[in-house]
């Protein structure tokens, strides 16, 4: 007999709509999937686990009759106009109550906008970054789930079944309201941009300053995944220097252009932490870094006039690995302090109340930046949820104190021999400015009101302040 | 006899709106000032220097109506709503042919909107950037006009004559089509945002790091305004340093707090760049730290978990000092180059026709970041209009050559007396990477093709193409 009510359905069965449909699907969920496209709906059926209840159809008429009400449905269809179409056709189509998720990788503003739209016609209209790329969405991505409550509950035992887990516990949960789910996504990239810089500069350092071939940091990426460096970036890594070319036989680390590409949500992370504004300038750093590696030909026109000289850097090659390891895992902290404080902001700024321990817990399995260090934010959130910076938790002091020597000695050696660390040395910076209680930033306020009249504040009373310089 | 016809009208006689149009009478031009504000026309009259022809009017249709055909007038009023207003009141009072100037600080976005808007309708709208504060007004400031030619051509004899001169020729220029006016002025505004980061990271050194007093600090800027750091900015911090606070008798700049301000022009500027994209991260570090400036709570909180331990700096105080100036030096040829590159590509992107050599050309004197470093960029850029960024010029590359182990030994100093110096540090990190022909990016690109099939190119064929890692 053929089952007429579904318990969710997905508008678009790209690879990450159906496998995310099909997880449903082998936990139990019924589920039905629309594409326009025939051969997609009909191998969404044929990939389903025998036993389980998926069917595709063609049109979403056939989708929206068939499910369940309220109506609880996915689009995964490319960010931007696309989202509002699909909107616009099932708007006639749903009825007040249901619920409607959009999964892609839209700007939190335009969420925002729909949610705004769509709210007073009584639909439930919630953004949801997904991150764990094909494998995850089949097998247990982590998901970040925002808008109004009672639309999360309604779908908060699907969330949780099909989520990734880590000590039984799923790597999902309310994100906050209206745009929030998107805004942590956002923000989870802009981390995810940052710690690939990271290791990429850290890749930089064992190969052209320590002569390290693909298998010796194949090895050290081994090493550091069984440790304080556990995470899903460090491993993946670890396998990368393992990949032969099929082509050449080479290793395919080797024949890849060092060119980025990027889908942009660095770049938001960025602009929108300039208007806020907090800092977050190692994430600003893995964004301009990407876009100098783009600029390849006058790249290699200024390598011809400057010739860059990279030499051998010398010493005891395991301790100075030992030390590189630890000025990743420093640095890679005060990225991750970047990208929470800035939700931290957000989340009073753009009233989201954004709960940062559920977003840590969340992180902790299943997406691209997860690592065991997402286990100590974890206690530091879950002892003070109004934490604004990691790096003020006790806990996680005692273990910068102990590791940021090794980030300020590995960065005297890579500009003793001219390797280009920006992303490490913006990490630095952040930290040495962040806990500086004096900056010289005085000067600056003295220049403005020099030349702009821009008044300054004084250290020791209230008020501002303006001088007529030089009179 | 009053004279009924007037060659320039002003909307706006805020204090720069009167200097500028004082400054028009004093070069010849007679001139009408509109404000709603009796005091300021009547001061406006008052400020006049004798024998000029300079008038106040309270509506804005007593000045249209004694302006010259074609009525050429300028609005200096607060970006945003209030420029929209004035067009909208303007509207009916202007014929066909008229040009009306935009000479505050509007973001480039709304001055295209203004020109599209205008444009049709017969009016002729540029937005001009002006810089050099309230006396660069009065004496000749720098002056950045954008929009049609046939416009500019019109305004050209009377903005020349005000202009600040640098070897008699006039501090601006056509910088180009529809918004580019405001376009140079906004990044303009980004570098002086990192040449200001920079001076005040070089006040740490010299004042935490080597112990030096104001007097001393003035002493070194002093000299330094000497030689081929000579500009405006490093000038006003010579000056800073002997100002007396009237209230306690102390250094002023020791009074000051640090906390910086700013008025979101550097922020426009980076938000632009990620977008073009084009990088300048020395522009986004300075954005960074302005605003970790302004978390004082937070880093006094943090200065006490951490207490980080500034350590002198010991050596030939003269000699250090000598490698820090050269260092500053460097560093500010790369924010320069940074700015000077996004105007070379937003010129192209946006289709400006941006003439990069008017641009330093103008900007050698009048503005806050004229420097006689300027003069060498003019020379670079009239040798190669299209040079896509002035490291690549081969008299620029001798100096850069012949500075840049300052700039790294200044930075390992800083590094290891735990003082940030997060600018002079992204500016080394941006010349290093973009001197190198071969970045590790291509481990990124590996890690974005693992977990998301981003797809990369290689080294040997021309393509994209998607690994089956791990496979």
């Amino acid at each position: 007999m053929e089952k007429t009510v579904f318990d969710f359905g997905m508008i678009g069965l790209g690879v990450m709509g159906r496998n995310l449909l099909l997880n449903m699907a082998d936990h139990g969920f019924s589920v039905i999937g629309f594409d326009k496209d025939s051969q997609k709906t009909g191998s969404l059926e044929a990939a389903a686990t025998k036993g389980t209840t998926v069917k595709g159809v063609g049109t979403l008429e056939e989708m929206v009759q068939q499910l369940a009400k309220p109506r609880k449905l996915m689009m995964l269809v490319p960010a931007g106009k696309p989202v509002d179409d699909v909107i616009e056709s099932l708007l006639p189509l749903l009825e007040k109550g249901d619920v409607v998720i959009d999964g892609g990788n839209s700007h939190y503003t335009d969420t925002l906008r729909r949610v705004n739209y769509l709210h007073p016609k009584g639909f439930h209209f919630m953004g949801m970054g997904v991150s764990g790329g094909e494998h995850g969405a089949r097998t247990g991505p982590s998901m970040m789930p925002g808008g109004d409550k009672e639309a999360y509950d309604h779908v908060k035992p699907l969330l949780e079944a099909i989520a990734a887990k880590v000590n039984n516990e799923p790597c999902t949960a309310y994100m906050g309201k209206d745009a929030a789910g998107h805004y942590v996504k956002m923000v989870h990239n802009g981390i995810e941009y940052a710690i690939m810089q990271l290791i990429s500069e850290i890749y930089d350092i064992l190969k052209r300053g320590l002569g390290f071939s693909n298998s010796e940091l194949h090895e050290v990426f081994k090493q550091w995944n069984e440790g304080e460096l556990q995470s899903y970036l460090v491993e993946i890594t670890r396998d990368i220097f393992l990949q032969k070319d099929d082509v050449t036989g080479k290793d395919l680390v080797d024949v890849i252009l060092d060119k980025a590409g990027s889908k942009g949500t660095g770049k938001w992370t960025s602009q929108d932490a300039m208007e806020l504004p907090i800092a977050i300038p190692t994430i600003d750093t893995a964004v301009a870094f990407r876009t100098i590696s783009g600029v390849k030909a006058e790249r290699v026109e200024a390598a011809k006039i400057y010739a860059p000289n990279v030499t051998p850097v010398s010493g005891d090659k395991k301790a100075i690995t030992a030390q590189v390891g630890e000025a990743l895992y420093a640095a890679i902290i005060f990225c991750y302090a970047q990208g929470l404080s800035m939700l931290h902001n957000a989340s009073a700024e753009l009233k989201m109340d954004i709960p940062l321990q559920d977003v840590v817990k969340s992180w902790r399995g299943g997406c691209i930046i997860r690592s065991v260090l997402l286990q100590d934010f974890y206690k530091a959130y879950s002892a003070n949820p109004q934490l604004p910076n990691v790096l003020l938790d006790g806990s996680l002091a005692n273990i910068v104190k102990a590791k940021q020597g090794s980030l300020r000695k590995t960065i005297l050696s890579a500009v003793e021999h001219n390797i280009p660390v920006g992303g490490l040395m913006s990490a630095l910076a952040y930290f040495d400015a962040y806990t500086t209680e004096r900056m010289p930033t005085n000067l600056i306020q003295a220049q403005r009101d020099f030349f702009g009249a821009h008044t300054y504040q004084r250290i020791d009373k209230e008020g501002s302040f303006h001088t007529e310089w030089g009179a």
